[in-house]
């Protein structure tokens, strides 16, 4: 059993909880930007009575003309109170709507979770009726007009229950991370905290200090940059204020890991500065380099971990790539021969160049099946270059 | 006259050079990985024959497979022979090639300039045939099965022409990056080196020391992986070996920009430092955080000035945003309703959450018109949030 499977059963478990308290059926939604504004879309589309506030009387007005909810008081106590606020607001907003509503349970969306859990114990809040939450999504826009109702769809959305934390809250959070069409992982704050410093608030870091390069570069530099530059740093687009609280309050752990990066930084520069050229050195080998290399390899190795469909295939699997006819048919024709030839297809990619008249088809297959895979299609006539 | 239209300038004066000559009708690619291949695809579409040479017959083999040229001797001398190999390979294979046939010109796509273009100099290699030359495209996939005839379309292709370099090496050199669809470029190799430390090199090695956190990583905390730290990573997938080399080959610029970096982290560390919870102090003012907020803000600006449709548009544009039904007709409606106010419209940018039967319709105008645009779209019954 994998820890994610560990975690979904625990999701299970809390997902089954919430039928002791029935459907969800009125939640209010506190702070109308990108995620709020996102939440209160998925909860409409799913028939939940959604009430809309924010400090921001336009930013509220844009999120109902959206149709993510209404701008009133809820008719009644809200089950479910969502604070989908900057971290650092959490404990004293949750203090005051506690006071407002009494018996409704709330939950955050904040991305740090530790700090304002023992803010929240500290001030004297009731800890029994909140649940932190944290939904892995986002865009590098913000604003109630960047919202999707299915923003969530298939995110893991982080619970990180209290030992306070009574049955009712942890189910209600539970509830509205499956209306939103997320997959629930429970955390302690800290591991939270722990991982989010390493995949999204360090990897923000490094999106800005890589574009903070360019800020001051000349036009002629600047206009070489391609599509690498633009991935690398494509969230260096997002709001330096929100970004500024989110790091400060999650600044152990993000420390923790910038401190690795910046002895791997060290490693480098002095590695690159051992090997810088002397003349007539060019075609030697540059044994200084292997630490670049080592480095190089580790981001493969780091990367191809990335879970989602974007990255390499798993390298469990052996590709085996075929020449194929840009003709309709031949695809099914291919696949046909790997069936007769017995052997089963785990992945395929394509590649196909326009204009060309034929494609590269990979067929990812159990590594001892492809040799036989290659053989077999050989002697049937195809163009295999395995 | 900006740098860009200067520097187009030069690369129509380059091109109108290529007429003394007639139109390239012959290419030896040598090295036909992604970008030889490529390059080969996107000859034979313009009718130029191809020969292709690689010291792997295999890959030499799946690029002739999928059109790219022909993997034999060329009939008679090549015009032009196209140097797709690494950067250190460079300088001796031109040395070889030269010898080999004594009229043709010379190019190479290497990422890196300026050590090559000295060492070849030292070689001894006829300077008077090679033009060096930098195609500014690629794919974190490699090889030929990844090549497309459609890489180069619409990219910086940079030559950097020595004083040595003749017109007609020049000229075919421009006829090249021409025909592959690329925008000509033309620098000093110190400057292209100068400006790929920038936007390519350092990129690079972000992109690995962020993924490189992840190699030793628990599962749980890279199953929280995102969108964000998968398109910084990307490029993390490259080739090691290549990039040691071209890392090496252009290491003086690289430690320029890394070392710039290596004092914003460190800047960085100690702002985290100073800022690290103390208990109590949440919601108080964390002055050692300015450091941190004015990085993210010169990302900000660097991101900005990426050039390309992803990045926001110019700031000299004010954004009119407006609320509009998801019907057939309403854009148009609503872009009628902008010409009948008198506004040019400059673009339009369209969020739709899906399921939604409104949208969101960002109007870009200059700022001297987004308020009576605003006032004119409310009169007519818009659902204007400006």
């Amino acid at each position: 059993m994998t820890m994610l499977t560990m975690l979904t059963t625990e999701a299970a478990a809390a997902g089954s909880l919430a039928g002791e308290w029935g459907a969800l059926s009125s939640v209010l939604v506190v702070g109308t930007g990108l995620i709020g504004t996102s939440v209160g879309l998925a909860l409409r589309a799913r028939g939940v009575a959604v009430y809309l506030s924010d400090r921001d009387p336009a930013a509220a007005a844009l999120a109902q003309d959206l149709g993510a909810g209404l701008v009133q008081e809820p008719t009644g106590e809200p089950e479910l109170v969502v604070l989908a606020i900057p971290p650092a607001a959490v404990p004293l907003v949750l203090l005051g709507a506690e006071r407002l509503y009494l018996q409704a349970t709330f939950t955050d969306l904040a991305s740090v979770k530790s700090e304002p859990q023992r803010e929240i114990e500290a001030l004297g809040c009731d800890a029994s009726r909140f649940v932190g939450g944290h939904p892995l999504a986002g865009r590098e826009r913000s604003g109630a007009g960047a919202a999707r109702a299915d923003l969530f769809e298939g995110r893991p959305w982080v619970l990180t229950p209290s030992a306070a934390s009574n049955g009712r809250a942890v189910a209600r959070a539970a509830q509205l991370a499956t209306l939103c069409g997320a997959q629930l992982v429970t955390m302690t704050p800290e591991r939270h905290d722990e991982a989010v410093a390493l995949v999204s608030h360090v990897p923000q870091l490094m999106a800005s200090l890589t574009a903070a390069r360019l800020a001051g570069a000349d036009d002629d530099l600047v206009a070489l940059a391609g599509q690498g530059i633009r991935d690398v740093t494509r969230i260096a687009a997002s709001d330096p204020g929100l970004w500024t609280e989110i790091l400060g309050a999650n600044s152990p752990f993000v420390r923790d890991v910038l401190d690795a990066v910046s002895g791997d930084l060290a490693t480098l520069l002095d590695a690159l500065a051992k090997s810088t050229h002397r003349s007539g050195d060019l075609s030697g080998s540059r044994p200084a380099l292997s630490a670049v290399t080592e480095l190089l390899e580790r981001g493969n190795a780091g990367q191809g971990r990335i879970p989602g469909k974007h990255g390499a295939p798993p390298a469990t699997y052996t590709m085996v790539p075929v020449v194929v006819p840009d003709s309709p048919g031949e695809l099914a024709r291919l696949l046909v021969a790997c069936g007769d030839a017995g052997i089963n297809v785990e992945d395929v990619s394509i590649e196909h160049s326009p204009g060309q008249p034929v494609g590269l088809v990979e067929i990812a297959v159990k590594p001892a099946a492809a040799q036989v895979l290659a053989d077999a299609l050989r002697v049937r006539g195809w163009s295999v270059h395995f």
